[in-house]
């Protein structure tokens, strides 16, 4: 006999009855035009927790994504709970408060975990883009204000400490989603869990490695410590390339980030280093990907130090115009005309979240390879021998950004040491 | 016209409400014996919050502290809210769960914002026994032992994720006491702040070089926001020798922790920090407290090398027998066999807690100097030349802590650098 679980009023929605459910929300009838049996439902959902559906009218169409009792994934066997969608769409508001490169958000239902949003279109998914080797040479500044933006403003340095308490106080609660991250990044690919999935026979070896490291299996611990204690700033959680969405349009660029249900209160540099992982995994797999990876591989390495960049520049921008917070007061520095005093903390600051990002960076890209849910830039690789050539690389990277990234002081280096992994490693 | 403020079913009591209070509380008129008439009530409180009253009866005798609206040592004008009480007891029943060297709790009264506990009697407060030159020598290991028991049991070391973020929020709720440490500790002692009050003139050179140092100012900030963003440990907040009783009784030293209402989660150095910084002052104020100071300030030295290294000692054990919580998984040391990750883990562990602790010692030190609410044991120095060489002693090692606290490695090389200040500095 199964248990049918009560979700209250809570109701799973099927294509069949997502149109339904939208035409009780005010201004939904109008936005999509004509009837709602006139409207068309399609499922897109890729992920590996939600569903989501883009309905179309005759006057337009809007984004459905309703949070499941479990994880998409795996089934029922592993519950996950409805509040994440709470948390999502809270993060949202603050993102898009912060920075605006989100999806418009048209509603949000509570009880039903359902947010109806902004129909990203002609959007795809940037590592799609990014297997397919297009350019969207505008993704990684984009994100790395969107990293810096964020970061900053929904920190002390932006916030009253009894504001930043307030948030971190309701983003704690969204403590099951935090604890995927802990598991499937920080744990169980140090060891041989069930959970793990890798390719078998050809990384037996290496990962056996990996398992058998006392000081990466030290390092990352301090990591997984520093994500379950230290709430610096609202981060999105669960920045990989999959949660970026890209567009060439008219109107130049348009680039999105999506899906920030893992949001917390956590340390800053987790978002740079999700992004960095994620675009250092593509590099690596560039050899699977067509002809003259080389090529492309340089022009990722310039998204990455872009990316950081970016991030470094916009950060320090509003380090000086905008610290209103009660971190760093200005009161003991431009109020009292000295310049000297925050810029030492500031390089201070940016060289720890830079640190920390490096760390956090290897931590993704291991998580990836070994553990569950992997990335289509490596799974997708057929030549089982390139594909493992390309994941040996990746985690001969990975362990130096976890072991020894107080000794690379910038992304510069890290690109170094990428290039000298695909000569040295086989 | 006043506006009197709606504190709501609260009182504040005085001498003469006080066993008429006490006499509704079930058990109490057993525990004190006679008849509320019969007993006598002292108010003894010389903190700088709140009233504290002893109330003895024929059988026994209690202690009974009440919260007001307002901070005691400033008045109405300066509001703090009643809920302090609340966060009191709360931290009181955790550290009592995990260390025991506490007043015991005999009731809390939380409409009335008041905590009866036990009377601690012959017990004398720690910073008091320190000016008279008392050796009470089991105080630095007890007490070591209660920040390495509370502060171990508290953190994701004993505790899963879930349940530490639950502790998180709710202590981020008590931000109003929070802020005054933000303020007094870490910002006002920094800038000419009128609630600063340091001697006058002989200290003006001095407290003008600290306001002139850019970098001092930078790692003080980088201190402050470690203190509001790493939530990694429930901290007694305020742990100074007056928050610590010590007595000589028939059954030996006893000694307590009192007055945790300034707790929250935060980081582990803290209270490491707070002591040492009050036990060095108390050092470097010798001069001023009888003859031959270099015999108890030798004294002082080894109370505080005791201090740290019992800390060390407990935190290892717990860390090898009790490392149930979610970070530093079992499942990824000892549960497969190996003992040299986890080594290298608590190492590594063990230096970040000293190195923050190092800073925040510096901290306290500046701001019991400069700032408002100064230490008996400089305060209460009559000549103004022999006070005002200790404090400039003091500041140059509080310097060292706070700028180069990334190499000093140890407490014996603080203890040398003290030793060094006392000849250098004058």
């Amino acid at each position: 006999m199964t248990t049918v679980p009560d979700y209250g009023p809570y109701r799973p929605l099927t294509t069949d009855t997502v149109a339904e459910r939208l035409a009780t929300y005010v201004g939904m009838a109008e936005r999509l035009g004509g009837h709602p049996t006139d409207w068309t439902v399609r499922e897109v959902g890729d992920g590996n927790l939600n569903f989501v559906y883009i309905v179309t009218g005759p006057a337009g169409s809007v984004c459905v994504k309703q949070a499941l009792p479990f994880v998409r994934l795996v089934g029922e066997s592993w519950p996950l709970p409805l509040s994440r969608s709470f948390y999502e769409h809270a993060a949202l508001v603050r993102q898009d408060k912060a920075n605006g490169s989100v999806p418009e958000i048209h509603h949000f239902d509570g009880p039903q975990a359902l947010i109806v949003m902004e129909n990203l279109t002609p959007h795809v998914i940037w590592r799609k883009a990014l297997i397919e080797r297009q350019r969207h040479g505008a993704a990684a500044r984009i994100v790395g204000e969107f990293c810096a933006e964020t970061l900053f403003r929904t920190s002390t340095l932006a916030l009253s400490a009894e504001q930043a308490k307030a948030e971190i106080a309701l983003f704690a609660g969204n403590t099951a989603l935090a604890k995927i991250t802990e598991d499937l990044v920080f744990t169980d690919p140090y060891t041989n869990h069930p959970m793990n999935d890798f390719l078998r026979p050809e990384m037996d070896a290496t990962v056996a490695a990996v398992w058998g490291d006392p000081q990466w299996r030290a390092a990352i611990q301090d990591l997984k410590f520093a994500f379950m204690s230290r709430a610096e700033a609202l981060v999105h959680g669960d920045l990989h390339t999959g949660s970026i969405m890209v567009a060439h349009t008219d109107a130049g660029e348009d680039v999105r980030v999506i899906d920030p249900e893992f949001a917390f209160y956590g340390p800053m540099g987790f978002d740079l280093g999700a992004l960095t992982a994620n675009l250092l995994l593509n590099y690596f797999a560039q050899d699977a990907w067509g002809e003259q990876p080389a090529v492309y591989r340089d022009w990722l390495a310039e998204q990455i130090q872009c990316f950081h960049g970016t991030f470094a520049r916009r950060f320090s921008e509003l380090w000086r115009s905008e610290r209103g917070g009660d971190a760093f007061s200005a009161a003991l520095f431009e109020e009292r005309g000295d310049k000297d005093g925050i810029e030492i903390a500031l390089t201070g600051f940016l060289e720890r979240v830079e640190r920390d990002a490096l760390g956090f960076a290897g931590a993704k890209m291991t998580r990836r390879i070994i553990g569950l849910a992997g990335v289509a830039d490596l799974r997708g690789i057929e030549r089982r021998e390139v594909r493992a050539t390309a994941e040996r690389r990746a985690l001969a990277l990975a362990r130096q950004l976890v072991v020894e990234r107080g000794e690379i002081h910038t992304i510069g280096h890290v690109i170094e040491r990428a290039e000298r992994t695909l000569r040295d490693v086989s």
